[in-house]
């Protein structure tokens, strides 16, 4: 266990994860559309020796426009430009795949990775919500059972795209006449049950082989999915015990379909509040629950249940007879994982809702870099994680807080580098490149083994 | 007419325009994979005060990746890069309304335009090819005037989009918790034969309101599509005759609709071959012409044609029972402009390879700078071009030779600006930015007049 190395990935949410960050009188209320903001952040993960930086996407426009900043500019948009202001760090992109062409999809994020030499993750999202699905002509959304079918095909003909061109396929023979072995670039003719696909992509393979798998879903069906392709997952666990069992549960199910569960880096996500007192950290804490609206959160809520506002008075529980998780066909695990929080520590609608506008259900945490430290290290090596998401309540302080308080903290115990040692995301993840399926004769490893 | 100003496109084929630039020894035959030898061209064109970049696309495997580097990063991925390296150019990508989703596409738009500042813009095409299709789930390219009328519905979607935030929603009022006036963020709801998408965008108007509408297929339909849509059109056009037909035929048409003709840029393609004397450029060129595989051209010339390779002899006449531009329903425009082209200067099938070697029916031109600045004054001021779509056979040094050789030449004849005066791409080609239908209440002056 000595060699095991702990990974931080930077989530940002533009101005903060804190849904009133844009309030407080240091933010500037329209970073979210300034790309200089997001290069200046990555500068800080990067500064901060993070393995990645990671940016949340759905095809939509999320919440009410009226309560927070909620224009998102596109995920591979920001992180192109990323990739040419940095040097090493790792550029993780939400993408969904109930609402894209593998081809297309796939193709940007092997643009991306030779953009950014090879520094490019897919965090695979199936999409919840009926708003989504309206954009894209349809009704509502497709059934959450569908969508993982979906999805898992999805990054099947995905790596299909990505290995279409076998490593040495170019030659680039000029006497010859010859730029590629044209028997190394494969049309394979993909028909399944959602998509057919000929290929090959008109991209020759990335310097990854693929961009790094990433899965942010942690329902059943999420769950399976992540054991046949995620090489990291995202996850929201509010205390070490459910922390531990997920992480568990999860290994034991990606051993189960026959992969090394020391590949599949389980990262759960952090709010830290950090103060250079505990005191400090709390005041900061406070001060944020303050400038949430309840009205606004609220509604969001009771969208989620699939409840009028008025069914949920602020100080009072959660109803009783709240749907089952089977009975949602959205966000399920986070669905269970709120109702779970608000029952547990007994909350009133307004406590739930000042939970949640801090992390959504994410493990918050107000205090000194050292206790923020202290966790982190906990989680770390009672088998809990194998890395942490890091999400600021409210940038860019928070991540410089971070970097500069808790990173070194970090690197004096060994838990973290102190430089990088590899060039690509992959390398610094502790992952293989893939090897291509059309040389080897058998497909990515997640999928060779798909019942 | 004295202020009339002549604009220039460069045309960014990665490693030049003719076929076989790749072979050439001054070449890196995989450039087209490397973001920095795209960041130098653009940076070169910035340096000749360009009005923009261009870059074609098509979402499949063009041409037999044997013959060529036929490896495309995705336009938006290479244009984002490029925005964060220059500072005024415009920067235009090719993206297909046959195989996107509209609210995809107009968000990868909108979010070039807040990277770059205002300077994105969107060639429209609908994707000629049967191979195109295989990626996408059909067994063939739609019917030519079908790809046209989904193109017509996505643009207008697209502006519904980039129209659902008013140009003041965004308040930002911290102390009122007020981040967007919601009365100002339209849900329109649009149900149509192709496309239903409820919105808004989740991206903010843009600082171009829309990118720059570039249209670049010359089919009647084509023609028709530009009239109403278009802001700029690229066309191909080898002769000075055809070049002024097409030019006053367009502009007839937009007038038809009720827009202003000079408020639609027409910009024919031009090839340069660039020598010290006429006699180095022509050297040059046929440098090139014998650096051509003259069995894959003749493959893909068979292709484009619905015949075998066997079926053209290398050194005999096309044949004389070709279809009709009416019976192809891949790309009409070029089909029938190589016809035309071979039949009316009695090409051999090997002669008129070498023709469309440099440029694929394209005006090509082997001259000095003066002879290439000569040709672009007499068709600007003939009124047969409002500008010029520069297609440099070999890069980097065919643009160099035209910016440093050419461009100097324009500005002493006082046609060209020496200094960019505007900070966008629209006020770089003089054009206004959209009113928005939601604020005004009409459509886009294009779809407000479609029949
Ligand atoms: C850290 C983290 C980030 C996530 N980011 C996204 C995202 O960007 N887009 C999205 O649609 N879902 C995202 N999700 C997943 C959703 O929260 C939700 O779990 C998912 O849509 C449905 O998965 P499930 O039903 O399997 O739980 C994220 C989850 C986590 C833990
Ligand atoms: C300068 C220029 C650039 C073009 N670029 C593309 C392109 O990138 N992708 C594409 O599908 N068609 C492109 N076209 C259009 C095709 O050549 C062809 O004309 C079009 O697919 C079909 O239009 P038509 O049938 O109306 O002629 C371009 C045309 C010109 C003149």
């Amino acid at each position: 266990m000595t060699d095991r190395r702990l990974h931080l990935n930077a989530f940002l949410m533009p101005i903060g994860h804190h849904e009133a960050a844009w309030r407080l009188p240091e933010s500037d209320p329209n970073a979210n559309l300034d790309i200089q903001h997001y290069i200046s952040l990555a500068r800080t993960a990067e500064r901060g020796r993070f393995d990645s930086v990671f940016l949340a996407d759905s095809p939509v426009l999320f919440a009410n426009p009226e309560r927070r900043p909620s224009g998102k500019l596109e995920p591979t948009i920001i992180l192109t430009a990323i990739a040419t202001a940095t040097e090493r760090i790792g550029l993780i992109g939400t993408a969904s795949t109930t609402y894209n062409e593998p081809y297309n999809l796939a193709r940007r994020f092997a643009s991306l990775d030779f953009v950014s030499g090879g520094r490019a993750g897919w965090n695979i999202v199936t999409t919840a919500g009926d708003d989504a699905a309206r954009n894209f002509g349809l009704d509502g959304v497709p059934a959450h059972k569908s969508r993982y079918a979906r999805a898992a095909e999805f990054v099947e003909v995905s790596t299909k795209l990505w290995d279409s061109w076998e490593d040495d396929a170019i030659v680039a023979d000029k006497e010859a006449a010859i730029h590629a072995d044209s028997a190394k670039v494969h049309t394979f003719e993909h028909e399944g049950e959602f998509f057919s696909v000929a290929g090959p992509l008109n991209v020759p393979r990335s310097p990854q082989g693929y961009p790094l798998l990433v899965q942010a879903g942690s329902s059943e069906n999420g769950k399976d999915f992540a054991a046949l392709y995620a090489e990291a997952i995202f996850t929201a666990q509010p205390t070490f015990e459910e922390g531990k069992a997920f992480y568990d549960d999860v290994k034991d199910r990606v051993g189960k379909v026959g992969r090394d569960p020391r590949q599949v880096l389980i990262l759960p996500g952090i709010v830290p509040v950090i103060g250079d007192t505990e005191k400090e950290a709390r005041e900061l804490d406070a001060e944020l629950a303050r400038l949430i609206s309840p009205e606004y959160a609220r509604r969001q809520l009771a969208e989620r249940f699939g409840l009028r506002p008025e069914q949920l008075p602020l100080d009072e529980p959660l109803p009783e007879n709240l749907p089952s998780e089977d009975e949602i066909e959205g966000a399920k695990s986070r669905y269970t994982l709120i109702v779970q929080l608000a029952r547990r520590e007994n909350l009133t609608v307004r406590q739930l809702i000042e939970r949640l506008g801090g992390g959504r259900g994410h493990r918050t945490f107000a205090g000194t870099a050292e206790q923020v430290a202290d966790t982190i290290e906990h989680w770390f090596h009672s088998g809990a994680a194998d890395g942490f998401n890091i999400m600021p309540a409210v940038l860019p302080s928070g991540l410089e807080k971070f970097v500069d308080g808790v990173v070194p903290i970090l690197q004096e115990r060994g838990l973290f580098r102190t430089e990088y040692t590899e060039a690509t995301l992959r390398g610094h993840y502790g992952l293989p490149r893939p090897e291509n399926q059309f040389t080897v004769g058998r497909a990515f490893v997640g999928l060779a083994t798909q019942p």
